[in-house]
């Protein structure tokens, strides 16, 4: 769910910039939707706008379950809803997820104890948008008989599908894009995710992949090399923080989740997500790629240029913080709680399935790091009672977009379980490339993935959709 | 939900006790299943029987939702479970609700503070069954791809139905018998109960009404004669506390409750559920209100008699208890406590369209009453947007069952939302009728009602019924 964009000169188009009219309100909810030990309520910020909506003939509500970051930064490119909004005549709303951007129940001191941030966690976030949303229907002008359908990107789209399953009496339909809803011990080999990113490189020749695979050992030569190698590392990667024998894994892990969030945001146009991010990001770093280096301290510097399109594009990055692989609008201190308490994703490598070095994934280590930094147990099977893991056929009316050089693509639904619940793979796609506006150098997949997924959405809201039929029926939504 | 039984002399069939043949087991679980602020853990009682389910060819799991009370009761009167086990070569789960029988998370501090009394709420006891059940498939030997159905009445139908509805991964059908899912604010009027308890003592003739009604008017005026008149009534229904012209309504409020009690035992035959209780309850009462009677003391006296049977048919209680109109098995403190959080189900009589007294339901009073007692805010559109209100259309695999004189009925499911929720009304039943064991005496409205119910379930679990089906199936099971 980390993204961060990269960009280069030679890309013509700059990144666009996406600056839609939303209003916003606050809403007033209680910390613990589950218990009554403790009855503190905080205010959850949401975003929307209703040029679209008629109060007379109103049609339905897009609804985006927000993620781990700032709503603004979601709301700002999901063009998708923006895009729709006057066909289906639609009310736009854009809910902040508890514990990110301003929605912060404890205010500042909200991530300094257990006691604070204890209470972020999926079920909280997903009852905070129910009780809000039937707020809604309740007292918005117009709102009351309007279908609602979830939309959501990466994390937001689990949220959309989870809403779908738990209150499918708020949510009539939902487009969950990218979502990796088996991403999570037994249900997903843990190797997945990293072989799709070697896929998206592979893409773009052997030599390129060959050389990533390669820079490990360089890494790994120059990490052995005692302070005169770890010296080099930082020098050579542009590092802020100090670079020692002992901690030159952590240029390592930095490296890998830069080629994840070069897959990812591997869109063919430029766009300004978290930075601006270049057209075909993937391609561009692999073009440092191309050939055989005679010396690790070559390859290294060519590694070097690679990622430094992900991470210093704008040119006013002075040093590469190890530490903020995103951007500032995502929440990665909140993730990596999720990650401690419910969001176990198993993730591994082999080295040879992959363009990785080899690493384990060991649930006792997970664990053990969690209890000691933030005082949480994590629950392995937590995904899998609560949401159902593989087994979510008893669901309905939930749209599954992957894009199959999406990373994440791996624990997403790629198969339908039942008609109702339909799934559009867009080939060449990254990451929810299909929720972001309609752009002259979209792919033709792209295109008509958006278009089928467009009928998919008017079929099950078809009591008011485009055609503004207002007809009130107690009959359930077609299949 | 409060049931309490009555018992007469003149009924030749003694109440029966079924002395069924479980084991018992203790499953560690979470206090909090929603935060990690708190990570205690508690030990949630569960009875089980495997003497039909075998390894080899193993069948469905029955699972009891157990509710508002010692689990024990529920085992011993659920029958039907029992009765069903052979043919579906089942395996019997009993699980007791989170802060009632021995199920104490704070042991006997449980209800000293709303620290710990805060976690009694229904999403924590649902979750608390859905964890154990996870935990059932796999680690019970031969249970790993055994279909689940829940079973429950009243509070415990209303669990049943939302586990189906919330956890469908794990919960394969429901019976939800006699569960009032429907009797919240804004979904169900507040009168119906009582209207229903008023049929139920009607179909025993109107001079059997009259007099109920006219005895709320004698009891007022004892009420404001003073001492004299506040001695009157303590000495005329032997109520254990001192009765005071300031406090005769809480007579009148025990009064009230027996006759809801006595309409939902109201069943053909004698059980031992909380008490003795004869066939034909009501009946029964109403044999001493048949006739007009010249004075207050007289109609009263007859009162005493009608709704002893219920108090008091065993003979050995001195005095009558206000404070316990139900019997010591259900806690009755517990779910004092869950009406004041999320279980708020709006009650009133008009004294017109029913045979009670004049009583309006008001959310400020409950309110003010919970905030103060329990320092708890009830939330009364809670239930509307955690579980639907009416709105259960896109829910599948349950089978509400209702007695059409269980004044609960009103509050139940009687028109199927869909063709996979079934619902079935037995004629002349009580409250969960269809849940007791067969019985010579049954009505063949109860008999046929449990057949189809059989058929209904076996078609649900046809994967696994009692032919021994073993093959392993993707297929969505029918609707």
């Amino acid at each position: 769910m980390r993204f961060s964009p990269v960009c280069v000169p030679f890309v013509a188009l700059l990144a666009s910039t996406y600056a839609y009219n939303y209003k916003t309100m606050w809403f007033e909810t209680k910390v613990d939707h589950f218990g009554y030990a403790n009855n503190d309520t905080f205010k959850m910020r949401v975003l929307y706008n209703d040029d679209h909506f008629d109060v007379q003939r109103p049609g339905p509500i897009f609804f985006y379950t927000g993620n781990e970051g700032n709503i603004e930064m979601f709301a700002n490119n999901t063009g998708l809803m923006w895009d729709w909004a006057a066909e289906f005549k639609a009310l736009l709303i854009f809910a902040e997820h508890r514990f990110y951007g301003k929605s912060m129940p404890y205010g500042a001191k909200s991530y300094s104890s257990v006691k604070y941030f204890g209470y972020l966690t999926v079920e909280q976030a997903l009852a905070d948008y129910a009780d809000f949303l039937l707020s809604v229907k309740r007292t918005w002008p117009g709102a009351a008989g309007s279908k609602i359908a979830a939309f959501g990107g990466s994390y937001g789209g689990m949220l959309s599908a989870w809403m779908r399953m738990k209150y499918p009496w708020l949510i009539d339909a939902a487009l969950a894009a990218s979502a990796p809803i088996l991403q999570f011990q037994g249900v997903t080999p843990c190797g997945v995710y990293n072989q799709i990113v070697t896929k998206a490189f592979k893409a773009e020749g052997d030599q390129c992949v060959d050389n990533i695979r390669k820079s490990w050992i360089a890494l790994e030569k120059k990490g052995r090399e005692g302070e005169k190698g770890a010296d080099f590392l930082r020098k050579n990667f542009r590092i802020c923080q100090p670079v020692l024998p002992t901690n030159y894994t952590a240029v390592r892990n930095w490296l890998y989740d830069t080629y994840g969030n070069l897959a990812m945001t591997n869109y063919p146009y430029a766009v300004d997500f978290l930075k601006k991010v270049p057209g075909h990001p993937v391609r561009v770093s692999c073009s440092y790629l191309q050939e055989k280096f005679s010396s690790d301290e070559e390859l290294l510097f060519r590694i070097y240029k690679a990622i430094n399109e992900f991470h210093n594009f704008s040119g006013d990055i002075q040093c590469n913080d190890l530490k903020n692989s995103g951007g500032s609008n995502l929440g990665d201190e909140g993730w990596r709680i999720q990650s401690c308490n419910e969001m176990v994703m198993p993730m591994c490598a082999t080295g040879t399935s992959d363009m990785f070095y080899e690493y384990m994934w060991n649930f006792t280590d997970v664990r053990t790091k969690c209890e000691k930094k933030y005082l949480m147990t994590p629950e392995s099977y937590k995904a899998q009672w609560m949401f159902g893991g593989a087994d979510i056929s008893s669901a309905s009316n939930i749209i599954f977009s992957n894009g199959d050089i999406d990373p994440w693509s791996g624990g997403g639904v790629l198969e339908s379980p039942n008609p109702s619940i339909p799934t559009v793979v867009i080939a060449g796609g990254a990451h929810h490339y299909d929720l972001r506006p309609a752009h002259p150098y979209d792919t033709a997949e792209c295109s008509i993935a958006r278009l089928e997924l467009f009928g998919g959405m008017a079929f099950r809201l078809y009591r008011q959709r485009l055609l503004g039929d207002r007809e009130e029926s107690k009959d359930p939504l077609p299949p």
